[in-house]
């Protein structure tokens, strides 16, 4: 793997235009997030302007955190823009096996061939089954468990797969590889996973996917554990975890990285 | 009354799903509360799916803050299906008294009897006057002026009505009373008490509404006064808040809780 | 020009009504913003009842940063009732060049006649283009390019017109003024611009239009300068920027407000 600072460097050079639909929950963490990192967000969501954006932007995500019938609406259409104009897009299933709606909607985004998916393990089983036996999603679904859905997923949809959980697990159907930074504390903030979707579109704007991906991730997680270092709780650690990537030195990434080939 | 920390504790140990529909101001917040007390919030709002939801959750809260026509027709569809499926649903009706609008949503929602309704003096008085003399909300309502609607508000619907402010009182018809913890910086962080809605809902997900009730505002106040200890102001009382509602013990929220029968 | 801490104890002693019809993502720093500053935020922002609410608040303003078919609908709507009322409103044309959806919205919005108009170079420059020859936006204008389109937007729209940026420019059409306070580090938070929007409509409330912007203005910049010097990055600006909003001595501010006839 290349050094993960590599890909961050970029991201500060380029500033890559980041048009994320996200949830309600997220946007403003998700916004920050990307502040930090160096990159210009977008959270332009409307059926309106949404496609006429993602035509320009640098990369797209689309987040069904929160989705209603506006916003499932609109997603389709801006993710087909961004595929036609070459704009890579990254998907983020929330919660996709709760109800049939996230699944509909789930189909219809796998149709326009994301560039990324991330998801945790639940999140990625479902994802797969839509495919194949329709599972429901669980919610104590271990990374491991949901590897062989990933590789599938990755070979049947061409997408980067990428599960997150203590150790996340990354795949395009072909490569694999882990990476193991990241705090307990974490999850016990709400939206960090929807706020590192929109990061790695911020990587894969302009760079290998596959390799991007696992920059990104290592890159939050490395934030994350320097965050959890001066934190008093979850309030701290989402202060700290800004201030952290905001911050980053390269050689501090490229030394805490923990990126293995699977 | 029993040990409030009997209800974090059990919040802690079954970790309820609790399905929040709320406003966009309180809706990130809300969600970090109900992480920071060992809750799993899912802030599923669409009319698409709330109501499929609503009747798997543990608990569900419903918050007309920044309603619209979407959002006030998913409402009653969502606790329609908890009140068939036995989900507890808690109502804040967020200045219900300024309009026309706010009045109707709200008496569709009183219709579908929630098990709790928490609101200041302000909206509880306009919420009991919906049904008697359809007075409207006055910011500047003292707790005290408004325990005699919130025990006619009880008496008529059924549910533990909590009227928060400086001294909350709470009342289920027949018994009531008082919460004297938090700290008047509170008020300056805009959606705590729309994000002690939600932390409502998990305590009452699986315990006694009136005594899960009051131990759910004593918990969140013990949390603000000893965020208020180390805050410089409404910036860090926010952090430190979700800060001391994670690191919460058990003998602190007992020795610290002012819950007395009124 | 007189004391900015005037305008900021007025807005303390009243504690202004400040509707803001505003973005997904600013709406809770917003609040938070408007509350640390001693002003009562409202977030209303639904067709159904945003005009209503418009007449009898102290202030309205409008952003429309994440604006959809329902909000583009709701926004003209409120701004004719606060218009009829006599209630000053405040514009903030976020993107204003980037679709055609924005440009289509924001010139319904100009013919209700804004008190205040606040957004960036590129904004205001593209805002002014609407009128003559249509420009967009470029990010990465100067705001001492944006000070003829301001004063040309000034003259035909009779709106002061406020560009923000390291230096901020505002005019009447007549009188033009810079204000040189903030910090580098602010434009690394999201929505901070969107926030002082709202400040700009709690100030105006109940003072001298072009006074009451530069005072706004020049408080936020000075809180912004506090909040750095206690930064670690982006995450602990915002935080800070909050505490130091409300703690703002008046002395302070005079003596740190850097307020020039331009």
């Amino acid at each position: 793997m290349d050094d993960p600072s590599r890909h961050l460097e970029r991201v500060r050079r380029d500033a890559p235009l980041v048009q994320y639909i996200t949830n309600y929950v997220a946007m403003n963490v998700a916004a920050n997030v990307l502040l930090a990192a160096g990159a210009s967000p977008a959270m332009v969501h409307a059926r309106e302007e949404a496609p006429g954006f993602a035509a320009m932007a640098d990369a797209l995500a689309i987040n069904i955190g929160t989705i209603d019938g506006r916003t499932a609406e609109a997603m389709p259409l801006a993710a087909a823009a961004a595929r036609a104009a070459g704009t890579p897009w990254v998907f983020d299933p929330v919660a996709v096996g709760a109800t049939a709606f996230r699944q509909e909607t789930a189909r219809g985004l796998l149709a326009e061939r994301p560039c990324v998916i991330r998801g945790n393990a639940s999140e990625i089983r479902a994802l797969a089954g839509l495919e194949s036996q329709g599972r429901g999603a669980d919610a104590s679904d271990a990374v491991a468990a949901a590897e062989d859905a990933a590789r599938a997923l990755a070979g049947r949809t061409g997408a980067v797969v990428a599960v997150t959980g203590p150790v996340d697990f990354v795949t395009d159907g072909e490569r694999a590889a882990r990476v193991a930074n990241g705090h307990p504390l974490m999850p016990r903030v709400t939206a960090l996973g929807c706020a590192l979707t929109g990061l790695v579109a911020a990587f894969v704007a302009g760079g290998p996917r596959f390799e991007a991906t696992l920059a990104a991730l290592a890159c939050f997680g490395v934030a994350g554990e320097i965050a959890a270092e001066g934190a008093r709780g979850p309030g701290s650690l989402q202060v700290n975890l800004l201030d952290a990537l905001h911050a980053m030195e390269p050689g501090t990434l490229d030394a805490r990285a923990r990126i293995d080939p699977a």
